[in-house]
C-alpha cells in the first residue's frame, strides 16, 4: 500500500492563462460577516410553484429592490427568481484544494484505506479542501451499485466509507467533499456526496439529481436509472473553505443547475464525476470551463483514475477552473492527488471586469429557483 | 479589388471530432409540414410577467401535456416556461454555409462592395446561408458607430449596406444574416444583423441586447452603452435554412438567451460577433461550443478579420459548431470565407444520444422566456 501510495502525488498545477497572469487581485469591495458556524443555507422549504406563491414571490422580490442591486429598465435582478443573493464574504480568500483522483477496486476496504491515505497525503500538503472522486469506494456499475451501498443516515459500521471520511475530517481539521458512493435508503438506492466539516460532521448530503441515462450506439450506453434513483433537491453549504454547490457527474450537463448555485451566492461548484472515453474527450472540460465562466465562479471536479480493464472506463482529468473559465490545475488519465490554490478574491475581480450580474435582462428571462420559493 | 478577394477564399474545414466521427446519420422522427411562407415565429405579445398571465400560462402548459413529451414526477416538460417546442421539421436537412470573415475599413463604399463580393464568392461555392461579421460597414468605435448608422427601416439610399444585402439575397437566392451595422432609428442607435430572404425581402432585425459594457485594466475597457441603445426582444426567424436564433457578440455571454432560442425551436443560433484579444482567446470558442452543447443545435459565429492597426483589434477565428460542441470548420485572424456544410439530422441524433429535454428538472428550476407569455 505505502509503495504504491508513494508515487500518488504527482500535481500537475498549470500557470493562469497567459492572457490573465498580469491581473492585479481585487479587495473584497463589500466585507460582510459570515455566520460564525457554518451550516447548510437557510432555503425557505421546497413547494410546488404556484401562482399564490408566485405573487408573494414577486411581492418580496420588489422589497429585495432596496438592495445594492441597481435598478434598471432591464430588471437585471430579476434575471433570478427570487433575486441572485449577493456573493457572501469567504471564511478564507485563499487556501489549497486537494483533488484525489483515485483508482479504485472491486475491494471496498482496500479503496477506503486508499482513499484515507490520499486524503492524509493531500492535507500534509496543505489542503484544507479534499475532493474525491464519484464513486469511489467500489466499481461504476448497476451491478455494484447494491453491493457497495451504504446506509449512510445509519452511519458507523452500516457506512464505513463515510464513517472514515468523518474520522478523517475530523482529525486532520479539514473538510471534505467525499465524491460518491452508492447510498442505501430503504429500498431506493442513491448515487451520493457526502459534505463533511473540519469538526467531523456530516454538513450536507447532495444526491444526484440528474441520472446518467444515455445511448450513444457503439460508443457508450448506461442507464443509471436501471438502480438508481435521483435526488430530490440542489445542494449548497457554507463551509469553513466558502460556500460549495456540489453536482455529480451528468449533474454539470445541466446548466441550469450551476446558474442556481450562483444566484444563491456559491464561490465554488465540486463536481465529482467520471465520464468516459467519449464524452469525456468531448465535453468534460468544455462544461466545466463553461459553467465557470458563466457563473463567474470556481469549478472543481474529480474523477477515478483510468482502469483500462474496467466495465465503465473512465476518463480522469480531474481539473480545478477559475472564474474566466481558466483551467488552473489539471492531470491526465493516470491516479494522482492535485495540490493547488484557490483565490476568491479573483471572483469580485472578475464580476467587476464582466458586471453580467447587472447586464442581465430580467425583462426578456428569469430562471426560478423552485426550492428557494 | 480582384486581387485583394482572389485571395479571400481560404476555408479551413476541420474533420468532426475524431471520437464521434463513426456516428451514423438518424432519421427524422417525427416529419411534419414547415409552413409554406418562413417568416418571424408568431409569439403572444410581449408583456409584463404578472401574477394573472402566469396563472394562465400554466393553465395552457398542463393542457399541452397531452402533446408528446412524457409526463413524468421531474416535469421536464415545466423547466422551460411555456413548455419548450418540439423541434420544427427543417425545410432542407443538409446546406452549405458560408461565413464571411471580411477586412473592414473607414472607406463604407469600399466595405459594401467588398462585402457584395465576398457574398457572391459564398454563393458561387454553394451557400444557401451567407453570415457576416459584427459591425462590417465601418470601425468598430463610439465615435465610428453615429458616422457610419443607416436608417434601416426607411431603406433605400438611407441604408446602402441593407439595400445591397437585399439586392444580392434576392440576386443569387441565398439567405444572409447580414451581420451587424449601427442602426439610426429617431435620435437612437443600435448594433443591428438583419435577416433576408431568398426574396431579398427583411425578415427579421436582431438589435444587439446585451451591450458590451466591459472593463478589464491594462487589457480592454469598451462601453457601448454610451452611444448604443439596446434591444429589446430576442430575435428568432424561420428561413428556408431551418429555423435560426439572432445574437450580437456579447448577446453569447449570456446563456439564457441560447436556452430560448432552443425552447423556441431553433436549429442554428448565429453570433456575429468581434470579440477582442483578451477575451477572444479566453472565451470566443468556449462560448460558441457551450451554447451548442447545452443546447444540442449548431452555432455559427462570425468576426471580422484582425487589423493590428484598428483602434479595436478582432479576434477573427470565425466558426461553425455542431450540437456535440464540435467545431466543424473554423478559420484563423486573416480574412477568408468558410464554407462548409450543416446537417440538421445531427440534431435529432444527439437528442437521441443525450436525451437531456427529457431528464431536465422542471419541478427544481424552470427559465422563462417572458416575451413568449
Amino acid at each position: 500500500m505505502k509503495a504504491a501510495l508513494s508515487t500518488l502525488i504527482s500535481s500537475k498545477t498549470l500557470s493562469p492563462h497567459p492572457s490573465s497572469s498580469s491581473f492585479s487581485r481585487a479587495f473584497w469591495l463589500q466585507p460582510k460577516t459570515l455566520s460564525n458556524s457554518p451550516s447548510f443555507i437557510t432555503l425557505i422549504p421546497s413547494k410546488t410553484l404556484t401562482t399564490n406563491n408566485y405573487s408573494r414571490l414577486r411581492l418580496n422580490h420588489r422589497k429585495s429592490l432596496t438592495s445594492s442591486i441597481m435598478a434598471s429598465a432591464f430588471k437585471p435582478e430579476e434575471a433570478r427568481v427570487p433575486p441572485a443573493l449577493p456573493l457572501p464574504t469567504p471564511p478564507v480568500n485563499k487556501f489549497k484544494i486537494g483533488l484525489c483522483q483515485l483508482s479504485v477496486t472491486a475491494d471496498k476496504e482496500r479503496n477506503i484505506a486508499h482513499a484515507r491515505k490520499a486524503i492524509e497525503q493531500a492535507a500534509a500538503q496543505g489542503a484544507q479542501l479534499v475532493l474525491l472522486p464519484e464513486i469511489w469506494n467500489g466499481p461504476y456499475s448497476n451491478d455494484s451499485f447494491p453491493v457497495f451501498a451504504e446506509d449512510i443516515d445509519a452511519g458507523g459500521d452500516a457506512s464505513p466509507s463515510t464513517a472514515m471520511l468523518s474520522e478523517v475530517a475530523q482529525r486532520l481539521k479539514i473538510t471534505i467533499v467525499g465524491g460518491s458512493i452508492s447510498e442505501r435508503s430503504g429500498d431506493r438506492l442513491y448515487n451520493t456526496c457526502c459534505v463533511f466539516g473540519t469538526d467531523g460532521k456530516l454538513k450536507a448530503k447532495h444526491r444526484k439529481i440528474h441520472l446518467f441515462d444515455i445511448d450513444i450506439p457503439g460508443k457508450i450506453t448506461f442507464i443509471e436509472s436501471k438502480t438508481l434513483t435521483a435526488g430530490q433537491t440542489p445542494t449548497i453549504v457554507d463551509t469553513e473553505v466558502g460556500r460549495i454547490g456540489i453536482g455529480i457527474c451528468y449533474d454539470i450537463r445541466f446548466q441550469e443547475l450551476a446558474m442556481i448555485y450562483g444566484a444563491r451566492g456559491a464561490h465554488l461548484i465540486c463536481y465529482p464525476g467520471a465520464f468516459n472515453m467519449t464524452t469525456g474527450p468531448l465535453h468534460w472540460e468544455l462544461l466545466q470551463r463553461a459553467r465557470a465562466t458563466d457563473n463567474q465562479l470556481y469549478v472543481a471536479t474529480c474523477s477515478p483514475a483510468r482502469d483500462a480493464g474496467a466495465g465503465y472506463v473512465a476518463w480522469g482529468h480531474s481539473t480545478l477552473v477559475g472564474p474566466f473559465g481558466e483551467v488552473l490545475a489539471t492531470t491526465e488519465h493516470e491516479e494522482a492527488i492535485i495540490i493547488t490554490e484557490v483565490d476568491y478574491s479573483l471572483l469580485e475581480l472578475r464580476r467587476t471586469n464582466l458586471p453580467l450580474l447587472k447586464q442581465r435582462r430580467g425583462d426578456l428571462y428569469q430562471l426560478v429557483d423552485v426550492q428557494r420559493f
